[in-house]
């Protein structure tokens, strides 16, 4: 196994170095191969760092940053303003070859710009796209995009999403001719926007897509399509909600009979009854499948949700290491060529 | 209490009388006040009543349909060639002032239309709006709308479903100067689309309107918020993304350890378990808040799930007596006349 180098915007996200530099050395520890790049504020950083153990430690280079992008900021000013920004300074690292992805907790628009002018889209896509990975009720995956990438998407725009949707299934979840269906509010054909009955006509008609059809909300965690396809604003939505639906139910389940006086017996089952139910709904606790991959560059670039506390971090530094491994962009690239009809 | 007669489209929805009628049954044995013309097939609905207690008989009568609506039709076409259908006769029952309001599982766009064209819409309401209440966190209720009414919403709807929903939580859930929210991908003012930040700013610019900007999917059940407004393929999907996430949970739950081997007291504390948990988040079960409400039509119709089993649709059926007892719609156009600008 070759060494990885990943840059992390260590001051993006609701909680800066907090979050980052803690889930940044849980991360060094799980995989010895990793070496980080930590990029923001120099003195702030090597504090956070200095009780770190030191065989983590060596592992890690500050690189300094003189500001931050605000996650409020309006994306195209940030951008303007972003020479020196930890975020762009971390992209900068990718791009200069010194690291092979870079992972951000910060403004989402921001990311996506940078991203975009730093490292490039890949031949045939006109907007990269955020894409997760979620699990769903028949034991398997589903890809999801586009996540808040691009507001507003039209039928081309979500054409090129479900090519690298298929790809990112097939070449990464190893699902063969895997099930693509585009997100709508019915499941017939006239049912919907415009741009998502044209986005249908196209995918029906392309060979090496295996389009299914529409399907709706609560088709999300179902398992029915292996790949997912909407646009930004509907799929960060979507996501969103489900998100508040399950954390909702797993707090109901841990608060489930407290503040009860109870007998010592009760006390225990109560506890075992909370331990079977967190193995039973843990895997969809939205902090184990943080981070969206922004899909059709030429690099690696992972979002994490600001929120994220540390151990939803660590899986969106660890989503970049498998991202990296599988070379999700030179596949994408690759199956594009083929897939995607040419414009000259 | 006075009399109060609703009509039911009996052949709408994926079940048709099979569904529609026991549940008619039920609504008629809850509310001794109630009076239902059922429309559709006279033959299929005489046979499906012909079991029924005969005091609740009494109170059914049958009015004759010809065809259905099929929830795959093109709406406009289904318009067309709308007449003698059970859903047209059933809203022409209340035209007529025959019925008070009318409810329906069937074709959400026909139902729209027809709706529209027959009954009109209240003066200064350009789109009638799907809304419905949300059990929350916070033990209280959202309004939520439009959940697919309109597949696609200008600023000035949004504006317009925004006073409805105002209205609707404070006649008729009673909450004195309810917060409204639009719902949006980030809470800064520069996010989303353009038609959402041009109804944020006519809406904070507006004295009659407790309008306290965006929130994400993840409060839909939060309850920072008494009335949340958006256009309606998001809503549609959001609200769709919830229940999916919520009959998942429910299911797990029962089926909680069901198909292992156990000592007779564990099967016993099994069930026990399931029972608290059942009641612990039962009110969160779709079943129990089907039944959208057309709003900003001059009289009351209701659009139930088309997949709605008889629990739902008897809950649909209670939305429009409640909807009717508490003067809904001329609340509605009270408040309206005052709140929204005057079009001459």
């Amino acid at each position: 196994m070759t060494r990885l180098t990943l840059a992390i915007d260590a001051m993006g996200g609701d909680f800066g170095p907090c979050v980052t530099v803690p889930a940044a050395l849980q991360a060094l520890a799980a995989n010895l191969q990793l070496h980080l790049l930590l990029v923001g504020d120099a003195d702030a950083l090597s504090s956070s760092l200095s009780k770190a153990d030191s065989a983590l430690r060596e592992r890690v280079q500050i690189i300094a940053a003189e500001s931050v992008i605000a996650s409020d900021a309006k994306p195209s000013q940030a951008i303007r303003h972003s020479r020196g920004s930890s975020m762009r300074i971390a992209l900068e690292m990718v791009k200069e070859g010194k690291a092979q992805a870079c992972i951000s907790a910060g403004n989402t628009g921001a990311l996506m710009g940078l991203a975009k002018l730093l490292l490039k889209p890949l031949e045939g896509i006109e907007r990269p796209a955020l894409m997760t990975v979620l699990p769903h009720q028949q034991q398997g995956k589903t890809v999801v995009l586009d996540l808040g990438a691009n507001v507003d998407s039209d039928s081309t725009m979500l054409v090129q999403f479900a090519v690298m949707g298929a790809v990112m299934a097939e070449e990464v979840l190893a699902i063969a001719n895997p099930r693509l269906a585009l997100l709508n509010i019915g499941q017939e054909e006239s049912k919907g926007l415009d741009t998502i009955r044209d986005a249908a006509e196209i995918l029906r008609a392309s060979a090496n897509i295996n389009y299914i059809g529409y399907l709706e909300g609560n088709d999300l965690l179902s398992g029915k399509t292996d790949v997912l396809v909407c646009d930004g604003f509907v799929g960060n939505v979507t996501l969103k909600t489900m998100e508040g639906v399950v954390r909702m139910f797993l707090s109901l389940l841990k608060s489930q009979g407290e503040g009860q006086k109870r007998v010592w017996w009760m006390t225990l089952l109560g506890r075992w009854i909370q331990r079977r139910l967190a193995t039973r709904f843990g895997h969809l606790n939205p902090d184990q499948y943080n981070g969206a991959c922004l899909l059709g560059l030429r690099a690696t670039v992972i979002k994490s949700h600001g929120a994220a506390n540390q151990r939803a971090f660590m899986v969106a530094i660890q989503q970049a290491e498998q991202a990296v491994q599988r070379q999700v962009p030179q596949r994408i690239a690759v199956r594009l060529e083929a897939v995607l009809p040419k414009s000259d």
